[in-house]
């Protein structure tokens, strides 16, 4: 972890680059993909499968049976957690279902909007090396909420074969029961397209590696929407002299986890609090089982020391983070001054953590730079917003002129006539 | 005007769909642009104002005293309708500015989303036969009043180098004065990537022919957000026997005349109402001054004859059209089984013109069946929302545990131990 001190302001921006990955030959290799699946369909799916995943072929959609087998094979604590972060992400994205409020914007012409859900989803849930059943609650809850009649799951199965007994559970406590054994750029393939089993769905939603993740940038080409472009994972802690180090090390040390490629940035006023936390996170590293992965992910990572607080959080606008801890005296109020942020952790005890499992907000979060212009996950993006308008007599006598001269201008005369038919019939009102 | 009496189900699929332009080269040219602009930045951009608005070189961005000028030149019963115009869409969009709402997801737990404006925005303003003023209204007032703090048009010039006054009367009205001359896929990339003269946004807004949506495609690939996928304008009428087809055929033709590629879509539950818009077009169309692209378009435009109107309703949510305009003696009712649509007009009085220009509601909507998952342009595609979280001591006491078991679980220690340092300093509590 370089620490670099009070850089000049011509430097931000070259501070903020995260590291480019190579991108050319993953480009073929996807499109090859998913050239496959589009002709061969299920028989791609099957190929892919063994081959990148090495397991066994078999069914493709995951049986009932399966499904409720997993009630018994999940421990009652973890079940219990379960419960408890539904409950709080439930609560979170409920408050986002928005009623219909009907607007006189001028005399008999009210308008309104209507957030109607998207009718097909199809949600990736990486494999890897855990289950990441967190992810399948976090696109699960909304979709439901929404309102989505189809959703669908996609997630790589292990060498046996099989999904993780939690991820069953997950889906089953969501309220989804359609899963299919696939990962890779092969399960988006299939989820844009469609195979005999997989139906196609209007928008992807979910993380994976850079393979999933280019997937979906070319599938959105083809008329497939997609929740956000990805990147790898990150966190930028603002810290002062009233932070405990060791929450300070352990927040930075658990997005360093994530993958080699993450990135970790702290900022603070204080060169003291920096040289604390670069001491606790030696000692903290030494007992982390995924040391190697964590410190190459600290090799890109930066302490950067600012003359103020003010500073750090000008800076932080300029790196945009995926996830920003103020662990500082007076969060709240600085916590006002943040313009490009995926979400924000405020005080000591708001860990990222909390918002990646249970506090309730979403953890699918806008990364490399991506918070200047995009938002994270709610239960908005299952939905779309349709309006409507209604238009009296009396409003479009009021109206219809202001059209008609504004058509006319435009040289669009067709529109303007649609408006003069009917003005014609109101001249006998 | 093809008419189809009674299409089977199976049928529906074929039906719905859009005519497939021709993109390969396309996508060639418009790479060779994006690359020359990107390298040679302003020197490009004069090259391409040469070369295809044949225009003479000359100041990229518009003076001041040329847009103070527009006042004088842009009639004042015109001055007036835009007046009427921006107060409307003002109070529509306006309304959609929404508060922060803190929730308690759990006890000593308050989560809670912020809309924030995109800080630079570019919004692309076609140019053609006509100066589309009302698309820079539909644009700069929502970005006006999210509140982003540097908007900026592009509008090409004409073959006098001079754009429209009352373009310029209209970014003034809006409250915009950081205007360029330039069009087409270079005006884009020039948004895109910067240039000496021209800022880098962050999301780019705005219509345009084949080579300005490919454009938008491609950099969206590198980067830049977009506002969404665009299509050829399309409107899709449903009306019955107590509709005037003077009205019907009136708003046939008006989304007719806006290109040869335009769809236009009529369903009915009644025959007699089909043919009796039939003959109405053919004597509307008549004095027309666009007739040949009216004409165009509706070669390519079907009439359909469907069992009752509910079925009409379930087609029209296949199709997914740009514009809806429900035209029967229920409409209301029939309003609420909607599920795909851009923008719905209800009842005789509510033409598509009126939303194309001064009900309120924005006029740039999702075309080519993209109305399945995309919605149409509103204040919050200005913004972006971010989530904020303020865990109390008691919170982390009550959830920490929860949290532990979920990162344990996912095999993250990390995320874990985030937890434990603090869980242990409240065991002293």
């Amino acid at each position: 972890m370089e620490t670099i001190l009070n850089p000049e302001k011509s430097q931000w921006d070259l501070l903020c680059k995260r590291p480019v990955l190579e991108k050319d030959n993953l480009d073929l290799v996807v499109k090859e993909i998913l050239e496959r699946v589009k002709n061969e369909q299920d028989k791609a799916l099957e190929y892919y499968s063994q081959k990148f995943d090495s397991c066994p072929s078999g069914n493709l959609k995951v049986p009932a049976e399966e499904i409720e087998r997993s009630v018994e094979l999940v421990p009652q604590d973890l079940k219990n957690a379960l419960e408890t972060a539904k409950k709080n992400i439930e609560t979170f994205h409920a408050a986002q279902l928005k009623g219909v409020e009907k607007i006189e914007t001028a005399e008999g012409v009210r308008c309104w909007s209507k957030n109607v859900a998207i009718e097909k989803v199809g949600l990736y849930i990486p494999g890897g090396s855990a289950p990441l059943f967190s992810t399948l609650l976090m696109l699960g809850i909304p979709a439901k909420l929404a309102g989505c009649k189809r959703i669908i799951v996609c997630t790589p199965p292990g060498q046996n074969g099989e999904i993780s007994p939690v991820i069953l559970y997950t889906a089953r406590l969501t309220g989804i029961s359609e899963i299919y054994r696939v990962g890779g750029a092969q399960a988006i393939a299939a989820m844009a397209y469609g195979t005999e089993t997989i139906p196609a769905v209007y928008k992807i939603f979910g993380p994976g590696n850079q393979y999933v993740t280019k997937a979906k940038e070319l599938v959105q080409l083809e008329g497939v929407a997609i929740d956000m472009p990805a990147g790898p994972s990150e966190v930028l802690v603002i810290a002062d002299d009233s932070a405990a180090p060791e929450f300070v090390a352990a927040d930075l040390l658990s997005q360093a986890e994530h993958g080699p490629d993450s990135q970790v940035v702290l900022l603070s006023n204080s060169n003291s609090l920096i040289q604390k936390v670069r001491n606790e996170i030696a000692e903290q590293l030494a007992v982390l089982p995924r040391k190697d992965i964590v410190s190459g992910a600290l090799e890109n990572s930066k302490s950067i020391l600012l003359p103020s607080l003010d500073e750090c959080i000008s800076f932080s606008n300029c790196y945009a983070p995926e996830h920003l801890i103020i662990n500082t005296e007076n969060s709240n109020a600085l916590s006002e001054k943040v313009i490009n942020a995926g979400s924000v952790f405020l005080g000591a005890y708001s860990c990222e953590s909390a918002g990646d499992y249970a506090s309730g907000t979403n953890h699918t979060l806008p990364t490399n730079g991506y918070a200047r212009m995009y938002s994270g996950l709610s239960t908005g993006s299952f939905m779309k917003r349709i309006t409507f308008q209604e238009i009296t007599r009396k409003g479009m006598a009021e109206l219809g002129p202001v059209i008609e001269k504004m058509a006319e201008s435009e040289s669009l005369i067709g529109h303007r006539n649609a408006v003069s038919v009917r003005l014609k019939t109101l001249k006998n009102d």
